[in-house]
């Protein structure tokens, strides 16, 4: 396998192309950002963390039935990927209420919600990743009825997979974003990444952030955290 | 019937408890606000036209099956209304792009969409009316799966009996907002106002907006507006 160009710099990851159309390197930066990229920042290693984090997640949820883009680690920050093509949806789950749902609908944060809540967001960083509803999803033709029910049901799955595996390691998954793509053949497979900046995880007990909220918020030990959730999952 | 005292004072109209526990007056002001009441104004008999319309047009949903608040016209800006408990949701039902919608998922104002799209936003002034979605709504107890089963398909089925009535008199139904109470007995009544505070109405042809766009835009002409509506549904 070659690595060819670069095909998609994102705000954390970039993406080449390789000497197979069909697969691509996904190589992980140290950069940390929020706020829509508002906020900035970085720590080196950053990228190594979660690349070794989202690996060791996208292979256990293989484990459980779960489709990825995921191939294999082919060093400390690449990974080798099928190629998809990202649907313009971002795929939200909550269990517990936090962040922005906190904010717009008046729900203390840490209030455990009566079910796990789907939702989804247009993927437009120009228009701030607006929420938007699963029957505007399909009018606007980001998805047809087909993919989307789709993919509700395989993020609910992935869900009660990862709800297991953090709670193995004592951190309570508050919420997680992810995305799905389709692979050559239409079929529909996870991808991007799953880590601490795209989950909320607390410390079961004592509800410490273990996750890019301590870089959102300034509560500082962001680089201690992105470890201690990598060290957790590669000791179990 | 005895008029007794204010028991809400809305952005527009007042409700008025009466000698029947039952019963409810609703008087209209001639108020007009946008931006979440950040823009204000009004003229001289704006309430009593906006009374005619939305009493016509309540008339016209209770002969086509809707459950409504409405009991009877009292007088130029009032009206007799089943009291109701409001459900804390606003229903919006989207026939073609505009407003909020348009920018915020950057869809060109006046694009029809695919299908009659169903919304709904936590009615809550103080959070600004946020959208949320169906599960949400459920969740947080706004409403029950049942209630919101009911009230979307009777939103539906009035957006069908609105299209068809405003196209009669030469208006285009863009979009409106609607709310719903629960009555005695649990029974769910469409509540509030349908006019052109609520309902955006375009000129069939001409496009011209006959609505509180007119207000919010600084597009002048809003009296003659919405005395034009009011005229064309008292002449059908």
């Amino acid at each position: 396998m070659e690595k060819r160009e670069l095909l998609y710099r994102g705000k954390a990851k970039d993406i080449y192309a390789t000497d197979n159309p069909d697969v691509c390197v996904m190589r992980y930066r140290d950069d940390l950002t929020a706020l829509n990229g508002g906020k900035k920042g970085s720590f080196p290693g950053k990228g190594a963390l979660n690349r070794r984090i989202s690996d060791m997640i996208f292979a256990f949820l293989e484990t459980g039935g779960v489709k990825t883009h995921f191939i294999k680690t082919i060093n400390e920050y690449e990974v080798l990927i099928r190629k998809v093509h990202i649907l313009p949806l971002e795929v939200i789950v909550r269990n517990i209420a936090a962040g922005s749902f906190s904010k717009k609908y008046g729900v203390p944060e840490g209030k455990p919600l009566k079910m796990a809540l789907l939702e989804f967001s247009l993927k437009d960083d120009a228009l701030g990743d607006p929420m938007i509803s699963p029957s505007h999803a399909i009018a606007l033709e980001l998805v047809t009825e087909e993919q989307l029910n789709q993919i509700s049901g395989v993020a609910m799955g992935i869900n009660n997979l990862l709800k297991a595996l953090f709670d193995r390691v004592n951190l309570t998954l508050v919420d997680f974003k992810i995305e799905f793509g389709t692979g050559s053949g239409g079929n529909i497979l996870l991808a991007d990444e799953i880590t601490p900046d795209t989950c909320r995880l607390w410390e079961k007990d004592a509800g410490v952030k273990m996750d890019k909220d301590r870089f959102r918020q300034d509560l500082g030990g962001v680089e201690e955290a992105y470890r201690e959730v990598a060290n957790r999952l590669a000791n179990y």
